[in-house]
Order: C-alpha cells, then sequence, then structure tokens
C-alpha cells in the first residue's frame, strides 16, 4: 500500500505539483516516470525514494486535493451559520480551490477512474464524504427532497463547480468571489432575477493557495 | 483536411461507434488503430479506406455528436412556445442525448483539446454555435444579464448537464425526462422548493436513439 508521508516535504511537493501538471497535458497513461524525472530535475532513483511508482503519485495528488478541500470546508462550516451560508462558504471554498489548482483538478476528473484496488477504494471514500457532506447542507436546507432529487441537487452543484475547467479563463472572468456568489444565486434561486453588482474594480490580486502549501 | 462523407454508411457508423468505446476507456492517446482494426473485426486496410488517421475517427466521432445534437434542438425550437419552453427541451434534448450515448459524450469531454489545426477550429465552431444557441435562451429570459453573468450561467448549466457522465445511472436514477424536468426546475426555480412528482412505474423503456443512427 501507499504510505502516510504528508508532502510536506518540499521536493514531494515538487514532484506531485510537476507530475499533476504532466498528467493533465498528456493524460496519466501517456505519461512516464522519466517524464516526471525530466521535468523536475530529480533522478529516477530520487524519485523512488519519495514514491514507488506512478500509480502512487496519481493517488497521492486526488488524497491530497480530495482531503484539503473537504477539511477547509469543515473549518468553515464550524463557523456556524444557516445552512444557506454554510453552502455558499462550500462553493466559494470549492470555487478558488479549483481555480487555483486547475491541473490537478483536470487530473481529478479525467483521471478517477485509473486507480485500482485500495487506492481507488480510499480516494472514492474521501470523494463520497465530501459529497455527503454537500447534500447534508442541501437536505437542511430542503428537508422534503426525496433521496432522489437530493442526490440530482448534489450533482447538479458539482457538476455547475467543476465544469469550470472547461471556460473559465481566470483574470477574464469574474473573481472567484464573484463567481461563488453567483453560481449560489442561481443555485438557490435560479438563473432569472438580479445578479449581486459586481466590483468595478479590475485585476485585483487574491491570495492563491496552492493546495501544495499548507 | 477530412472529408465530408456522412457515416450513413454502416461500417463508419460501427467504426466510430467502437473507437468512441475504445477512446472513452482507454483515452485517445493510449488507443491505436491497431485496437479498433480487432474491436470491429475491419482489417487496418479496410479501416483506411474509410478514415485517413486516428485524428479523423476523434474528428468525426466530435463533429457528428454536436452536428446532431444542435440540429435536433433547431427542430425542437422551430415547434416555437416561450424561452422557458424552449430551455426545457433544449435540456432534455441534451441529456437524452448524453445518457443515450455516454461514451462518446465522455470521449467529446476529455479529449476536447486533441485535435489541432483545421478539425480542431471546426469542432470549436460547432461547439461555439450550440453553446450560444443555448445563451440566445437565456438572453430571452433575462435580458438584464450583464455577459460575464450570462457566460456564468450558461456554463453553470451545461456543467449541470455533462457531470452527469460522472454519476448517472441509468435504470437506477431518474429517467432522463424526469432529470430533464428537475434540472430545468433548479435552473429556473432554483433547488429548494418542490420537485414534479414521479412516475412510480419503473424500468418503462424510452426510446434510445443512438447518435449513429439518423
Amino acid at each position: 500500500m501507499v504510505d502516510e508521508r504528508e508532502p510536506h516535504d518540499e521536493k514531494l511537493a515538487l514532484i506531485l505539483r510537476t507530475a499533476a501538471a504532466i498528467f493533465a497535458e498528456k493524460g496519466y497513461h501517456q505519461a512516464s516516470i522519466r517524464d516526471i524525472s525530466r521535468a523536475t530535475g530529480i533522478s529516477l532513483s530520487g524519485l523512488y525514494y519519495y514514491v514507488r511508482s506512478k500509480e502512487e503519485i496519481l493517488f497521492r495528488i486526488q488524497e491530497h486535493a480530495f482531503s484539503t478541500v473537504r477539511e477547509n470546508v469543515l473549518r468553515l462550516m464550524a463557523e456556524g451559520g444557516t445552512p444557506e451560508e454554510k453552502l455558499s462558504k462550500l462553493v466559494e471554498n470549492h470555487l478558488r480551490f479549483f481555480v487555483t489548482n486547475m491541473q490537478e483538478m483536470k487530473v481529478l476528473s479525467h483521471e478517477a477512474t485509473a486507480l485500482t484496488g485500495d487506492a481507488r477504494r480510499r480516494v472514492n471514500d474521501l470523494k463520497r464524504r465530501y459529497t455527503e457532506l454537500a447534500m447534508g447542507l442541501l437536505r437542511e436546507i430542503e428537508p422534503r427532497k426525496s433521496p432522489e432529487d437530493l442526490r440530482v441537487a448534489t450533482f447538479a452543484l458539482f457538476g455547475m463547480m467543476n465544469w469550470i475547467y472547461n471556460w473559465y479563463r481566470p483574470g477574464r472572468d469574474l473573481q472567484v468571489e464573484e463567481l461563488a456568489a453567483e453560481m449560489t444565486r442561481i443555485f438557490l434561486k435560479g438563473f432569472p432575477g438580479e445578479s449581486q453588482p459586481r466590483d468595478p474594480v479590475e485585476g485585483t490580486t487574491e491570495p492563491q493557495p496552492s493546495i501544495w502549501r499548507a
């Protein structure tokens, strides 16, 4: 099994970040450990000190991303608020995370089925727990929904958010917090109606926390 | 350039359908013409009578899918109705098409950037025209929206719909027309509120038009 070392080690973080970019570019199956060695400047034997295989790299990228996004949401939930406010925080956290780590997110979306065995089960378990967090909020907002409708609504929300890697242009489209406010508004109130007024100031810099730094 | 033969030829339709399944399974870059030859039982020289390259196959899958889905919507729009009714038809057409051709749709989503040059431009042009059709309806529904908000709303809607290849289980989840009604409701009115009552009859068979037959 893959081991439990956390990517606080800078070299490991470099390996995972670089690998994510290569997987996003070429696809996981086409990429090789040799590509990662070349791009990081770390020798093959150096790489194998950190990871046992290409599959372990994919596992660690996925595990780290889903753990981080879920832990962030749990911390935000602990601040309290109405279910709608909590949902709005979940959407903003998810989108900020996604926009900041587009490469990693593309890998999560496209290589969801590339893992096998225990690694796949562990990632699926993390995903399931994160999905249930969102579904629980929707159940609080609208307790009358059937399980089938809750399922549709939860994945409609994730689809809305996750699809952004296909169209969102950082710096040209809405800023992340505006995007989050608008998607939350569409999801809770429907598309028609007034959007929130936009901040006319362009190009303000937001903190962009990479998932590879705590 | 790729030529204009339409896949009314059964053998070509077989090649494209089989190739779509193989691309969806292995990824486009990992798949070979040889894989397609093996799976279809058509010799390599037979394949090269129909298509010039693996890239032409990918192009024809994408071109055929986007043309078909857009032509269907144009036909439905021509029946008239309010913008909301038209949107509801677009959503049902899109989801039915998607559910019926999950393999092809996965290829469209994941291999969007695998095409190059002229083929890529032509597919992007088809996509843009289909996207603008949806955006035009949203503009009719809510003329006050800014272009930025229309863009967010349009891609939020497509994200909601396209994400289904990650979670939808035909035969276990809602039937396509129920799914379409619920997604349209969420998009136009917001998630809270009553969903339409469901038909309790399970396992009714719906016509499942494959994109490879007219």
